[in-house]
């Protein structure tokens, strides 16, 4: 899938990231890098806002699961059921969230599953660098559902 | 403080509540409920993106502590250093997050924390429910510096 793909279905169907301007900046079946300015997610102390922050992680998350079952399910849903976020530094530059897809053995007990029984779920984490600095440690469930 | 103040702190201060339109229905010393058309937060399954959920319930929080230390002390940051959220039904309407002050032991040794050593951290928890049903409980970590 390319960038522009997955970015206006971001735009079209979760309208807050227009609103956030969230811009995809890497895709592939093992990353997704999305991408946001401070300027429309900033907050009272001039650094990212937490929510923004936690918007980007989980919508990496979801974006990886997206792309990955894209074309090999025929339709599905995917949904964030929990979410254990640290914020260990103020990001205050523009920013992006990434999430990586997790080692085989996760990623194929979770395929497995969806595939022989029809729903899975799976931890991913995302995470948000302040230049080479950790800022932001995500880790979310996410439960995927054939349709 | 009156809603309408806390409402043009957030858009002001946090001007991706704007896009939210966020607005807040209750404000007291002891409770903040803030609430948000589902049509500005909608996701690809028409409910609300869990995103959203998140950051309103961050809101919420913040905004409890925040009216709470206004007037009391000159001058302080607050900021989410943790969150635990669990989403445990889709919210499908227009919705509200709800913020209480916990138990007085906690409170108090969060405001003389604050008083003695100039720095303090308290959990506080929201809830938003979709119709009488908990859809999404949340569990943060706030930290209150005096500047």
């Amino acid at each position: 899938m390319q960038e522009k793909v997955l970015e206006q279905y971001l735009h079209e169907n979760i309208p807050i990231t227009q609103s956030m301007e969230v811009y995809v900046e890497h895709v592939s079946l093992l990353k997704v890098i999305l991408a946001a300015p401070i300027s429309k997610n900033i907050n009272h102390k001039k650094t990212v806002f937490g929510g923004s922050l936690h918007s980007m992680t989980t919508l990496a998350c979801w974006s990886l699961i997206y792309v990955n079952l894209k074309g090999l399910i025929e339709s599905s849903e995917i949904v964030i059921t929990h979410s254990d976020i640290q914020y260990l530094a103020p990001v205050s530059t523009d920013f992006t969230a990434t999430c990586e897809r997790p080692d085989e053995v996760a990623w194929q007990r979770f395929m497995q599953g969806l595939k022989l029984k029809g729903k899975a779920r799976i931890e991913l984490r995302a995470r948000i660098y302040q230049k080479d600095k950790l800022a932001v440690d995500f880790l979310g469930t996410f439960a995927a559902l054939k349709v």
